[in-house]
């Protein structure tokens, strides 16, 4: 933490930070510049709120040099964590990248049946499907339930796929973990701390999607809530963030799979259903997100999107998607992995 | 709904887009313009999922025409709606414009009482402060729980003041609920719809802070939640939004207050300090906010802002409280309220 | 400057950066802390990359200490700036806040003098107006340039209004600077540098808006490269920014008018008409830009809105204008200042 | 253009609206909807003011339906535009991907022609590199002006590629025609449309980089100034756009490049380097581009990153480029084309 004084600090002032860093149980070292003057502050300063420090006289801002988060960064634990999901143990975060796609909202028995078969033909190794909706609108439809939790494992009995579905919160988690494989944790709860605390002491992957504005920083600070609680098995899944810009849903940002390859050692898969909201652009993002080095897809899948029950708009047909498959797969040779 | 046919569209294309929309149940208009074929739909849309029809052939776009949002609406309800609050009932949206302020976290007991009461002596109506605080890091001071909104409930009888008080989980909403005056809902929360839910079952006003990239729409549609679960009392928080400015915190959106005056009936306070994350901006904001017609204010007030557990940063002291009330009460004054 | 360098970077490692920042004149000073080494170096760093420094082995990353603009500073020149501007002399950035205000594009002559007239009237200190004009869209309306410009100075002869206008491009720049009292710098020319520097050796105040995402460092160093050419007169002007919200056309962010107050003696006014896109906002966000403490105001003004051609949504009528001044001059009194 | 009515909006206020459309020139069609009346225009609404209209009484919005541009749509022109660029007329837009290299700025006469040679012998086939160059700050480098031009001509006649360097002003345009095959309107000039009406002129291709914040509408109108002004030879460059995350300078949108491909016929590069900031994450970016799509690509080169003169954060070293190449040709080859 470096301590960046005001132009005309006056040696009080100085002894006086130097004095409020001791309190924290940090050791300063005063540099005295042409201009500035800084204290560099040495010592564990995890549990210091920088911003109080800012508040003493003449003081002009705070730095800190530290990543806050620790378990979930490439420093603590160099080697890349894999996590494995479903009853075949597709191992997510390893050279083999991973199709997860599904539709939005599982919307009756036989058809995520008939979808996951179509999924599992197409080559993936997970089906997606919410059972539990966050629903921006409460008139919108929220899902199945329970009833469709039931319908997912099913289909994961039928295909071996493993099932990947959302938890909307800490009361219906046990049902959820009951019959998913993997616990999806959508943007908007990215941070809702007791969810991710809760998920953190559940025994399965955890899929921590991004939250719409959340920094690489939150992110990891997100998934160090889980592991800090437990849970090791996180998954990254980068599904696009708010800009101005009207013409996509989202602004799916690639370059956050290069950065969190660099920054933790969670693998990191993309969804770019959401990250675009336009089927169109779903095959484009999909063959980047393999080239850029993501561990895995998460694609919106559905038979009649024109009567998807949500997000028909960036579904795309699983025609579509068997079609994609050999491009997505001579890319991944081209970078060395295999899909 | 106007749905929007690309150049080119066919007969066939247009009668196609026709159907859809029929099956939802509405009503279509098709009108022939000069570069392009529009379906105009007529008909509750409330449970239409806009981006199904997107994905038909040769659609461009679909553009919604109604507010997703009705109860919040100024259009059901006309009047405005003022909420009461703490054991003095004091009128949140009435023409007394009221401040509410307290430490960012409960601290300790005497310091609760000791700030309580100077906020009570410079006028306020509302002591604000957390018991259960919801911080990015997991490493952070989490607040005192319990003891914490006993603490609270002593200062409230001492002072009068109502305790807004953050409520971060469904768990721990009976325990705050108990305590508090005011259910803070807070900015992280915004989306977490189990939350909403349950507070909006509670006979309690609820305080609901815009989400940090929340649109007027999504945070009208959050209202809704509350609303539509049986509880009307929302007071709507601006706390600003993040964009790519660094040099504050936030980015305090102040047109919103007139926004939503226009959009909803619910009272709209403001808290300049998130909203800008500096001590030295929250006066002027405070000012801003009142001249623009907020219905309140909440401010962070601590006594010793260099040894803040949270939030010191952006913390005005109680004395600076003291001596800013004169100059609001004379801009309400100058916009015809009282403070 | 500081280097903060990898965890792990071996003496040898940081002995190169050492030698680098040695080559670029600085003098280095190095610290051991806990997790990490850093470099902080002293010297003037105003002509270093420290981008250049980021690509050494095992650097993370430079965080600059210096703000990098000098002349704009409160820093180096700490009383505040008063910028007379028209033919009576009105001073920018005094006690006396002054009301500029007219229409987004001259349309005709007596249209201009008439609604200079009202403006007078209602208390205005300039005429704002476009003769050249600067569209998104080659097929929008240009503006009528040199005749526009002669019908601002006329406007002018009868009011004693200053005359404010855009200037688009060093081409039209001298037709611009004889008949305009202040050369605006429109929001897309923030950053075009030519222009910048050509307005620096004109003897005329600028009125300097800031771009549609520049940061309050990038508004600096425009006003910066203008002050560094010669041209001390610098207003600086508030426009609001461009965000994911849809609501408004632009969000106004008002902190930055006690943000500016504090880096820089130069006045800020603020164009609550660019920053709403609604006129039904105008009045709340004049209000709340004199209660936050601006120097000035920028309105668009029109008497058939309906029919403007430019900007029609966000014009006021001058009648509205006349009503809302008595409450922005009780709100001025209210802070301290007049009207 | 539709016209959406406010709830209660009375027959006259309709009628009035519809008065209103006609003074513009346009047909009307009244749509009486179950909340809400709409009024439908048909005619060619390029002149309109669709905001004018918004201030008309009881009016809430007004939508437009047509994309504002016009040559640069695929409405108008189906087949894809093909710039040919260099002495060896490389096709930008057709089947073959082009590798433009080079350093942010052309800092001596033998560096670059180095440089030149080693981008030519990575399989480049054009030369990138900045002569005059705008600076955010007036104390950083600007460039060697004509000299560096007549150096890049020097490089080029010595290894054939393309030069593509940028024009920051319309004055010093005749001296970059003059010596470059490209001319690079850069992303801060982007709507300074004297430059763009000025390149529109000249008979060279034009790489227009995307504005940092400029949306998909607006980046493609800018492109349709220059081909108004009559130069049809114009590449388009995604490059990044500004949003809230610090980890990366810019925030890399490649789901432009399908996005820009729907809806025009001009070819589209991408830039990495500006794109993200860390020469570290450029590869994945590079590979990324190539897989969505991309007709190109221009990227920094330098040879000793730590000493460049701008840039040298995202600056990869010729060796790097070299070792990328290969990659880039199988990830093209996966997506149907060569490199």
């Amino acid at each position: 933490m470096i301590v960046v004084m005001k132009p005309g600090a006056t040696t009080e002032q100085v002894q006086h930070v130097v004095d409020v860093v001791r309190d924290y149980g940090l050791k300063e070292h005063v540099i005295f510049g042409t201009d500035r003057t800084v204290v560099a502050c040495i010592g564990d300063k995890r549990m210091v709120d920088k911003g109080a420090i800012e508040n003493a006289p003449m003081v002009e801002r705070v730095v800190p040099i530290l990543a806050p988060y620790k378990m979930a960064s490439t420093e603590v634990k160099k080697d890349r964590t894999i996590v494995k999901i479903g009853p075949e143990g597709f191992p997510i975060g390893g050279n083999r990248i991973g199709m997860i796609a599904g539709p939005c909202a599982v919307e009756g028995r036989e058809h995520i049946i008939r979808l996951a078969e179509q999924v599992k033909a197409a080559g993936g190794v997970g089906l997606r499907g919410g059972a539990f909706k966050p629903r921006t609108s409460p008139y919108s439809f929220q899902g199945h339930g329970v009833e469709g939790l039931k319908m997912l494992a099913e289909a994961r009995d039928r295909t071996g796929l493993a099932i990947v579905t959302e938890v909307v919160g800490v009361d219906t988690l046990p049902a959820v973990a009951e019959y998913a494989d993997v616990l999806q944790v959508g943007a908007r709860n990215m941070q809702h701390y007791p969810l991710l605390e809760a998920v953190g002491k559940v025994d399965k992957p955890v899929l921590l999607k991004r939250g719409i504005t959340a920094t690489l920083q939150e992110f990891l600070l997100a998934a160090e809530y889980i592991i800090d609680a437990g849970n090791q098995q996180v998954i990254l899944c980068e599904r696009g963030v708010r800009t101005f810009e009207k013409y996509v849903r989202n602004t799916l940002t690639l370059s956050m799979v290069p950065a969190l390859k660099a920054e933790t050692h969670l693998p990191v898969v993309v969804d770019p259903s959401h990250g675009t909201g336009h089927a169109y652009m779903v095959p484009a993002m999909c063959r980047a997100s393999v080239a850029a080095g993501a561990d895995g897809l998460l694609v919106e899948v559905h038979d009649d999107p024109e009567h998807a029950m949500s997000d028909g708009a960036q579904s795309i047909t699983p025609q579509a998607l068997q079609e994609e498959m050999p491009v997505l797969k001579r890319i991944a040779e081209a970078v060395g992995r295999s899909m």
